[in-house]
This record gives C-alpha cells, structure tokens and sequence, in this order.
C-alpha cells in the first residue's frame, strides 16, 4: 500500500528551492505525493498545523510531520507574523 | 542524468524516524540515494560540513543541504557538545 506524503510549502525562497529538490522527488511507486502551495490553497493551513507542521516547507507522511531547513513560520504563513 | 542524494543521520530518535520515512523514499529511477550512519562512518563528518550539513538527519541533494527536523548538532556527533 501506498504512504501518503504531503508537501506543503508557501512559495518562500526556501520553499522553492526545497520543492525543486525534494517536492515531488518521492518514489512515485511508494508514495502518493502531493504538493500544496498555501498561497494557492490557503484552506489547507489548518490541517498542517493539526499534523504538527510548524514551519514550511514540510513534508507530512503518513501524518508524520517532517520540516525540511526553515522558510517561514506557521505564523508568518497565517499572516501573524 | 540522476541525482545524486546522501542522507546523513547519526542513529537519534529523530534519526531513525527520519529514516524510515524519507531515507530510502526518493525516487531510484532519479535519485542515486546513500545512506551515512556516522556512527559507523565517522570519516564522513568532514564532507557532509563541507556540504553545509548543520544538523542530522539531512539530505544533501546535489549538493545542497536540507535539514529534516532536528535530531542533533554536528558538534554532538563530533562529541564535543
């Protein structure tokens, strides 16, 4: 069975640079991968933080959250910061 | 032309989550993929600070370094903190 990866980034310099390299760079056979954007899917941020994401980007696998370097806060990406 | 992909963590807690879920998880077809556990390859240190890695686990993908989540400084693995 597949593992669900999730990769939520929110356009920063960081984030970017992070999708080129790791974004959509799972194993395609083991894991359904998902890039969301939170400039685009604004609507998402409430479940990334439910996951534990504190910072982006990260990836959550199989809710599992993993938070690659550091781009932007959970706040800055509400606008709180 | 494949990338090359070292992920580098030093059997912490944090390590060996990482581990399962994004060491062996790029995709082969695109990503030539090693794994370093410096704690049976501690000559490895060296490279992986000259590649900019901070803390472990981390990926080095093409060179550049991507902290995942924070296990431990370098200098813990180093045993000078």
């Amino acid at each position: 069975m597949k593992s669900k990866a999730i990769f939520y980034h929110a356009g920063c310099g960081v984030c970017v640079e992070a999708e080129q390299a790791l974004g959509r760079a799972l194993d395609p056979l083991r894991y359904d991968v998902e890039i969301v954007d939170f400039n685009t899917a604004p609507n998402r941020v409430a479940e990334a933080e439910a996951a534990g994401v504190q910072s982006v980007p990260a990836y959550v696998i199989d809710g599992l959250p993993f938070h690659i370097n550091f781009g932007a806060s959970m706040a800055a990406v509400k606008g709180e910061a």
